[in-house]
């Protein structure tokens, strides 16, 4: 099961980077409304949505750091590392259509205690759109 | 549409306090696999997840998250609020057939930006899977 | 397209029958939660739905009902009719594991009309969950 | 988990109300389809569909009912009631795009029975797609 293995924590080095982008649609806002629980109309009425400072519906923002918790755990790291905390700040909406893309950096490499502090940022093109950092526990060779 | 609305910053008060339950499925990971792109095995494949320090499969820790997305974007402070930021530990695994509960508590109120610090924790029981905060903006009366 | 073509109005009997059986999973309770909002706790939460009269968690009532709409809209009368109402009465619980069956009998032709009055009915074995009549317009060959 | 119940049957007044606006996309017609086996091709085949006089694919008209489900299972009378029969004229047709809103009001109280009768109508703007009637149970103080 090798091939299951992300990172280990000897490999870790600052400046790494990993990536994964994505286009946001309709169906990625019903699922999570129904997996999350979370029906606010701001994501499902465009009605009530056009209402509001946001002109029309957004992503759920726990929907973007989705895509954070994807390259954690299948590129960088990857499988056997342990996701410790996360911060996140929303910075803009995401809309349905929009490719999202989302940027995770080794910050800082705690070898002894086996952790990575990592960047992580969402954004459109240029525009920055979450923006926070994670600390993961990796496995280690020895 | 003053039916879709949530809270008023007038009406915050530190102590008040909303949650939602959930039972977790194998069908919230299949379908939080699809729309966040985390395939890491430790969700997915039972054999591998035996051989990690989880000795089998759990939920994606950004899932429970969203459990706190619901009760933020539905209960308290509800539609009509901004997430501007979540801060989130993961503390504990959850399992399938586990059955989450997210809280959370208003801790601050700035009435002039319009703003809330919440506490958010979700437990199992009561062992406390995720904790972090989260700070909100609310539309006001005025 | 001749093989989308349902059944028109000249050959609909009295007593002529469709059925369509299925396995209600907790997928289908979480997809349905998310396209139609109904997050009530009662189809989501086994703590709190044990604390109701059903003792755990139950399937909507309108997620039975959607068995109906696939015997009228793929099998008989099937693709060209036009669903114009249907009664429901909701009379025990579906749970995840449980096999539903929804019949439709014809019970009644109005040749002129165009139209035919159809019960529905939706078992789990010998018991029914689900009853009430579907009146729904055909295409005529004429 | 007081927090979890909606209304007693002790606090039902003819006239209450309470609706959800919700946007139907193509996902709501493809999910809907999956748990319901509801394939018909007037919902799915945008070829066929405009071969029909509804001239271009709709949705399921069960899945329009969804929305009553919704708001009797979360907002009124929400979690604790029982839902016990609906009735269902489709009127009009809902398509990709179309925003519904779903109103229910109570029209008449049982309290000995512990039952309200509801109206509940589904429009987009002024256009009524859905009436009915809905019967649904109520837990009480005493």
């Amino acid at each position: 099961m090798s091939d299951l293995t992300g990172m280990y924590i000897e490999d870790a080095e600052v400046g790494l980077t990993a990536q994964i982008g994505r286009t946001v649609t309709d169906a990625d806002l019903v699922m999570y409304a129904g997996i999350s629980g979370d029906t606010n109309p701001v994501h499902l009425n465009d009605d009530y949505a056009k209402s509001t400072p946001f002109e029309g519906r957004i992503a759920h923002g726990m929907l973007t750091a989705g895509l954070i918790s994807a390259v954690i755990g299948t590129k960088m790291p990857g499988p056997g590392s342990i996701y410790l905390s996360q911060t996140l700040k929303f910075k803009a909406p995401v809309r349905v259509g929009d490719t999202v893309t989302a940027k995770v950096t080794v910050e800082e490499v705690f070898t002894e205690r086996k952790r990575v502090r990592l960047s992580t940022i969402c954004s459109i093109g240029e525009t920055i759109v979450l923006e926070g950092e994670a600390t993961v526990m990796l496995p280690s060779r020895g």
